[in-house]
């Protein structure tokens, strides 16, 4: 049996044909433009494959993802230009006429960490990719995390001092919160350049610090089992052992756990998928939900 | 069945017998001293009863809950002098001949307020007290929250405009954390007086924006479904209608939740068992111990 798996990014989207790592027949990547016009193109993707038991989309958010909600299914408050209260699954179950499963694009990529890398046999862990935004999700106690929404790790605010820093953040809710002050686009905006343009150390020791605390931050609340820390900013060579060893030094000692002191290189750790957690995710959503026998998809009329 | 529960508590420890909150034939109270001396006072209590199941500790932290870890049933690392490293499972074990099950003080009020409380029906809530220290635990998707270890809220780091208060933090591993801010000890060190005898509306505005950036840290993180804040901070008349207003004006609307805005009165709750949520949790605790057929106990040799 195949599904369909949707990452929807807000740059990009893309699609996947298949059950899991070793056998994906197909896929497409594809700008982000207008609801209209994206949500087509993945529509016409899937209408070329044949046998499809079901879809599954990991979005980008904030989204809808109880069930028991009207609008469940839906991207809602996003500052992404016409794609606020967009109704992805209603769009995609319609013209597809196929159950559509739903959940955050990090949900999605944490379940295909569980599923195929770095998060086997892990009950409560979380998965969190800094990339145009910052994102955060994953399981606890075996089950993804959804709660009274979804998590939004971006938004948690974290110390900026202003000496080091004077960047005012890029957060239009909260300026200087998490993603304001450490995501792709606040890294951009503060330089003046791409992530991939900045080669001056302090560039990425600044980066690292806010990393740090972020994830300290998410090891305080959640206790997580492994971090796992995707996203292009990640790409740049030598951040992710800056993160971890600042992370070490803010924490300091105080949770008596050697995962966070000498283990610490293998507690936070790149997706073992590489790029294609999410869309792996997104195909194990469909294939769940159709082994739920769960009617996920909302045919309104 | 009667079962024992103690809230082991840095200041003071409560032990009671009994069922749930409808039932509970003893209590007392006695001060936090040396570990012989307090845990001895709990076998005391306990020798006198008759006909106990077991006993469940919600315990100051950080404690080991790893049950499958050699120095599970321990405080490990707290600062609180002499007890780093204090045995207490086993202690109680051996001498009562009685299984003991083992949580966090947090978790264990979880427990209470999710059997009788404000948490009643929910899968997925955090427990927060502000006392002496601060702590967070909870519930995720149904389970108490233990994951690597357990939660550890008061050691997140929230942002401190030290132009508003130039006060240190007094959190002996990172100075400025959250408890290092907001916590009942740091109250009293940066005004030179007990909570309970300070008007100013400025000491209680600064204590209303600390634990609203906490919140907000906690709500971006576990998306809980509600937050229950007990603790003797929390006695303050005022404070938690200050912290929701101003955990609304922070989150800024971004999580598109009306229990976030207009519904915030029903989302950060007091303790509904008030002062007894943690002496009743660890009752329960001992119950669910028993009913699992799990050997709690540990009786090393």
């Amino acid at each position: 049996m195949s599904y369909g798996g949707v990452e929807a990014g807000g740059t990009k989207w893309v699609c996947a044909i298949g059950d899991g790592p070793g056998n994906v027949s197909a896929t497409v990547t594809f700008p982000t433009t207008t609801p209209d016009e994206t949500i087509g193109r993945a529509v016409d993707f899937f209408t070329d494959a044949s046998g499809l038991a079901g879809v599954g989309v990991g979005s980008f958010g904030p989204i809808d993802a109880r069930r028991s909600s009207p609008t469940w299914g839906s991207i809602t408050t996003t500052p992404k230009a016409g794609w606020a209260h967009t109704d992805v699954v209603s769009a995609l179950g319609h013209a597809l006429g196929l159950p559509v499963a739903f959940d955050t694009d990090v949900n999605a990529a944490a379940l295909g960490e569980q599923c195929w890398g770095a998060a086997v046999g892990l009950e409560t862990f979380c998965y969190v990719t800094v990339g145009t935004g910052i994102g955060g999700g994953g399981m606890a106690n075996g089950r993804l995390m959804h709660g009274l929404l979804h998590p939004e790790f971006g938004h948690m605010r974290i110390p900026h001092d202003t000496a080091r820093d004077p960047f005012e953040g890029v957060c239009p809710y909260h300026g200087d919160c998490f993603e304001g002050l450490a995501s792709g686009g606040s890294i951009r905006q503060r330089w003046g350049k791409p992530a991939e343009e900045l080669h001056d150390p302090a560039v990425w020791e600044l980066e690292a610090e806010y990393l740090a605390l972020g994830l300290m931050n998410v090891v305080c609340t959640l206790s997580p089992e492994r971090i796992i820390l995707g996203g292009g900013v990640m790409k740049q060579p030598g951040l992710l052992e800056l993160t971890r060893t600042r992370m070490r030094e803010l924490l300091a000692g105080y949770i008596a756990a050697p995962e966070l002191t000498d283990g610490i290189g293998d507690y936070v750790v790149s997706p073992a998928l590489g790029d294609h957690a999410g869309v792996l995710g997104a195909i194990e959503l469909a294939r769940r939900a159709a082994l739920d026998g769960e009617p996920r998809v909302d045919l309104r009329a």
